[in-house]
This record gives structure tokens, C-alpha cells and sequence, in this order.
């Protein structure tokens, strides 16, 4: 291309910016969104607006990013908002909800539906602005060291698991665990504790855990479409010139397309590397799925008797999510179901 | 926000570009890729570089806007890259081929697969460079005045289907019509046509489809996930500033993200108001889906002998959509079959 007019170097401002990331740089996809994201910013802003990633938690823990953001100690954060959920159950509806949404639906649901409108009400109460910064798709159930084959079994599972899910599969006798990222490998190990789920084949393959438990089980029901999310400061943003706003929404979109495509393209062969080291994959059995899901809707009901921004999120993302199954089971699921079975050559 | 510093008036070229797209403005999703993709590029070069879109067939008719951006008629365009098929089959790897990828599938390919980089090579030679814009999803199957019960049923059924997909029903007997988009509702009134496909329930309804014709088939097994493409003339493009081409890559993205969103957020109240007009809600039945398919492989095989192109893609392409549809069988489409059928209340 011909030599690069430039911005006039005094009329935007110079900005330097930190932005907190929940995950370490070795899971590059997830961590990558940051970069990919930072990286278009400060391109469109002639690296004027220089917004620079840091992984977790070299700034602060994975789980503190709301926080950083909230008391402008960064200005910016990229994150999973159900890790706020011990704070507010309402914080899963912009990530992910156990029998929830897909990726596409909940995408949908955020830029079509009225979730962008009602999340960034409730997010402005904790100073901050969201946007969509990536999903996983539906998210395996992670790694047991023994088959999970009736309801039964879940009774004194130690799983290291997420909020929603744990609180889920408590009700079934599960106990769930916190345990840091970097410390779920030898707590497997070690067998103080019996299950742990992350994400998918591609990160799971990183972290190990085929090594140390070898059923892999599916699908992570609590995680069908795990959105992440880029969170600005709300002072900071007010105060940003309209052309860094816009750079702002327009790259946190091309992140968030990005992420979910580089899982996408990745996890088929690390699965089938994973499969050549004797895992076990299996389906939860069906009396398991139905079992959680009625435990999932009792946890839905409680919740909303005593939090109304609960509820009233529940009730649109509840009607959407009917619509939005039903809809799919048509010329989607039929076309992956008939694919799936069908080789071409 | 505070008041916005401006882009120096003089440092950066004022550019007026024309964008054709391959679609009508009443069809407002389609139609809006474009128009989403215009305003945002405006917005990061605070008007500088102005793409005004233009809809079918204002500036040239549907299926000539890659001839226009060839030619230099146009700067730009936003098409369905299968449009010209006939030109050469190959077109279509860059838009959706029968038994294909689904959308996210499509993305990853060419994102994170060899997609975008080989359709480049395949484009360069138009004087194109291509960029994603936009995904329909597993489109309907279409609008039959009979249902379609048996494999026989197809043999002298005239069914109005674009290029790829009529190649592969000639070989059960369909035969495969042209009708330009606005004579498809009287061509099937009259009955000079038996069937006609366009996208999915918000478009099929503004169309009036179900008017003419009462029964909907399921799924448009030829367009898995149709991607839309923004063209780019190659010479206009690389004249651009760096800064412009980041602005299209952006923001191509962001339109891309966006129009499948907003198609699956319309699309479930679309089918449920159609759905009350008594339609007949119909599956292809599975020996029909079997056969074309078998059709479909043949046609590949055959196209691949005499087309070089056409097989040096193919054969990237078909062994990504064989480890994509066995990832997908696992934790995805498990969840989702499950999904559809549990009503969360």
C-alpha cells in the first residue's frame, strides 16, 4: 500500500491503558482475545490508544478482574462474568447459564435480544460497560477419574467446578471445590479431588488432566455457549473521544468472532490426539442430564424468589431461550444431525 | 462524552466509494450487512472514507456485483460468492456448498482454517480481495405447493434453487429454474414454478412465500451456513491507507458477527406467525436427504476431475468438515439435542 497518512499527532489524545486479563498466556485462545483486541485498537488509533494485556494474575487474580475494573485500578478487563456469581447470580447471564444458550443464540440474545440492554443496566450499578469478547461453544463436562454412570454417583463427587454448576449439582450430592488454575493438575493427581472441567479438548490437552483422569466426560450442560467479556471502566469511558469509543465496540466484535473460530478450528485435532491416549469419552447418561436439569430449574426458582435482578433478566432470557431452541431444532440440528453421520470424501 | 477531537482535515485522503449489494433493502438484515459495515467504517475515519451502499439492482442486478468490483464499476460489493457458480464451482467454498459447514464451521475454516488464505489465491485472480460479511445459518429448505414424500416426488419438479444445489437435484430429476427474487411469489402463484428456496422464516415471510405455497421443508441441506462476502476491488484496495484497510477488516468482522445475530433473533417469531397461516412444517424425509447426498458426492467427484481450483480446495475443505462434524457431535449437538427438547420455565 502507498505511504501512511497519519493522525495528526496533537489532535487525539495519547492514551495508555492496562487491561486485566483472568487467564494465563499459555491458553493462548482464551488469552488471545485480549491481544487480538489490543492489538486492532491501537491500529486504528495509529497506536495513539495503546490498551496493553496483562495475563493472570500478574495484575491481579483471575477472579478479581471485576473488582480492578470497578475501582479503576485497571481500566479495563477481559473475563468470565459467571466468576462474579458468588456476588450476584445475575453476572452468569453474560457468560453462561447451566442449560442456557449456545453461542450463536446467546450472541444473539446480547446484540438482537434485549441482553446488551439489560446486562449493561445491571454492569453500570459496578461502574462498569461490557462488551462481547469471545465464547467457547459448548464446553465438554470435563475430566472424571471414574465414569459417571448413574445420579448416584455424583453423591461425594469432590468436581472442581464454577458457581452456577456447583450450586446445581450440590443438589445432587456433588461437592464442588475451588481450586486455582494452576493447582487442578495435582489436585487430580493427588485425588483430593475426583473430577475438574475447564473447557475443551484444546486447553484441556495444555493442562493435562487426560494424565490424570481418563474419562472425558460430555457436554459441560453448564456451559453451552460460555461468552467472555471485555469490561471498561465506566468513568474512563465517558471520558474516551468518540473514534477510541468506536474503535472500542467495533474490535471487542472482531475478538469475540476470532476467539470462538480459533477454538473451533483447534479442538477437533487436539480431541483426536486426547483420543490416542485411552481416555474413556462418554455421554453423561440421560437420567443424569435430566436429573441436573430439574436441579437446574430449582436453582432458577430459588434464586429468583430472592433476587429480583435475577429475575427479571431470567424472565426475557427464559422466553428467548424457548424461542430460540425451538427454532433451531428445525433446519439447524437437523442439518448437524445428518452431517455428523455422514462422511464426504 | 467530552468533544471529540477530529482526524487532522488534511492528513488523511477524503474518499468516496460506491458499495453494490447483491440484495434488495425491504430484505433489512441482508441488506443491512452492508449498511452496518459502511456506517462503521465512516465512524473510525470520522468520514473520511465514505462507502455508500447501494441495494440490488440499483447499480447492477443481483449476480453481476462480482463483474462490478472486477471491472472497477464499483470500489466494493457484498454478495453470496455462490452466485457465480457457473463462472466456477470453486466460488462456492467461499459462501456454502451442499452437506457443508455449518456457519460457526465456515467461520473457523476460514479464519483459523486454510479458508480465507486459499480463497484469496482463488479471488486474486478476479481482482478481489474477499472478506467475510455476514452468515444466514442452515437456511430452510424452501416452499413446495406438494410435499415432498418419496425421492420420485423430485423428478420433473421445477424448484426455483441457485447454481450448486441445482446441479446435484438434476441428478434426482428436479429441474432447477432462474427466476430473479422479485418474480419468485408469482412464478409459484401461476405455477410455472412447483417450489421455491430463499433463506429462512423472517425473510420466506416478508416474501409471502407461504401464501403460494403451504408446505416448508427442512433443512436447506445446499446452504448449511451461507457466509455473505464483501468485495473488494484489488487495485482500490491496494491504494488504501493502512488505516482503511484495518477500518475494512474491522468492521467486515463486526457486520459479519452481527447479521447472523440478527437473523436468529428474527427468525423464531418469523416461524411461529408463519407457522399460524397453516403451513405443513415438514423434515426432507431421510431416503431424499440420502439420496442427495449421495447426488452431492457425485457431483464433487465430478467437478474435481475436470477443476483444478475447485479440487485443490475441496480437498482442504472436505477434511476439515470431517473433523469439524465429528468434534461437533460430541459436546454440541449433544447439548443442543437435549436443549430442544427441555422447556425451561
Amino acid at each position: 500500500s502507498v505511504a501512511t497518512p497519519s493522525l495528526a499527532a496533537d489532535a487525539l489524545p495519547s492514551l495508555n491503558w492496562r487491561l486485566a486479563s483472568s487467564f494465563p498466556k499459555n491458553l493462548d485462545t482464551i488469552y488471545g482475545a485480549a491481544e487480538t483486541f489490543c492489538n486492532r485498537v491501537k491500529e486504528l488509533t495509529e497506536g495513539k490508544f495503546n490498551i496493553r494485556p496483562y495475563a493472570a494474575p500478574e495484575l491481579v487474580p483471575f477472579n478479581a478482574v471485576l473488582d480492578a475494573v470497578k475501582d479503576g485500578t485497571v481500566e479495563m478487563g477481559h473475563t468470565a462474568s459467571y466468576y462474579y456469581y458468588g456476588k450476584d447470580a445475575t453476572f452468569a447471564f453474560d457468560c453462561a447459564v447451566p442449560f442456557g444458550l449456545n453461542s450463536r443464540q446467546q450472541t444473539a440474545w446480547m446484540m438482537h435480544g434485549n441482553g446488551m440492554k439489560l446486562m449493561r443496566e445491571f454492569f453500570a450499578e459496578h461502574n462498569v460497560v461490557n462488551f462481547l469478547g469471545g465464547n467457547t461453544g459448548t464446553q465438554m463436562g470435563g475430566w472424571f477419574r471414574k465414569e459417571i454412570k448413574s445420579v448416584d454417583d455424583l453423591k461425594g463427587l469432590k468436581f472442581r467446578v464454577g458457581g452456577f454448576a456447583g450450586k446445581v449439582l450440590a443438589k445432587l450430592g456433588v461437592v464442588p471445590v475451588q481450586v486455582a488454575g494452576g493447582e487442578i493438575y495435582t489436585s487430580l493427581e493427588k485425588g483430593s479431588i475426583d473430577a475438574a472441567e475447564w473447557v475443551g479438548p484444546y486447553d484441556d490437552e495444555k493442562l493435562g488432566f487426560n494424565k490424570v483422569a481418563k474419562v472425558y466426560h460430555y457436554p459441560g450442560w453448564w456451559e453451552g455457549g460460555a461468552q467472555l467479556s471485555f469490561y471498561v471502566g465506566k468513568k474512563e469511558w465517558d471520558k474516551l473521544p468518540k473514534l477510541y469509543q468506536a474503535a472500542i465496540e467495533t474490535a471487542s466484535l472482531e475478538a469475540h468472532v476470532n476467539m470462538q473460530a480459533k477454538y473451533d478450528a483447534r479442538n477437533p485435532s487436539a480431541l483426536a490426539r486426547l483420543n490416542q491416549s485411552k481416555i474413556l469419552l462418554r455421554p453423561f447418561p440421560q437420567p443424569v442430564m435430566e436429573a441436573c436439569f430439574k436441579a437446574a430449574q430449582e436453582v432458577f426458582s430459588e434464586e429468583a424468589e430472592i433476587n429480583p435482578k435475577f429475575k427479571k433478566i431470567y424472565t426475557d432470557w427464559v422466553a428467548f431461550r424457548q424461542n430460540q431452541t425451538t427454532w433451531f431444532s428445525f433446519a439447524e440440528d437437523t442439518f448437524s444431525r445428518f452431517n455428523s453421520t455422514h462422511k464426504l470424501k
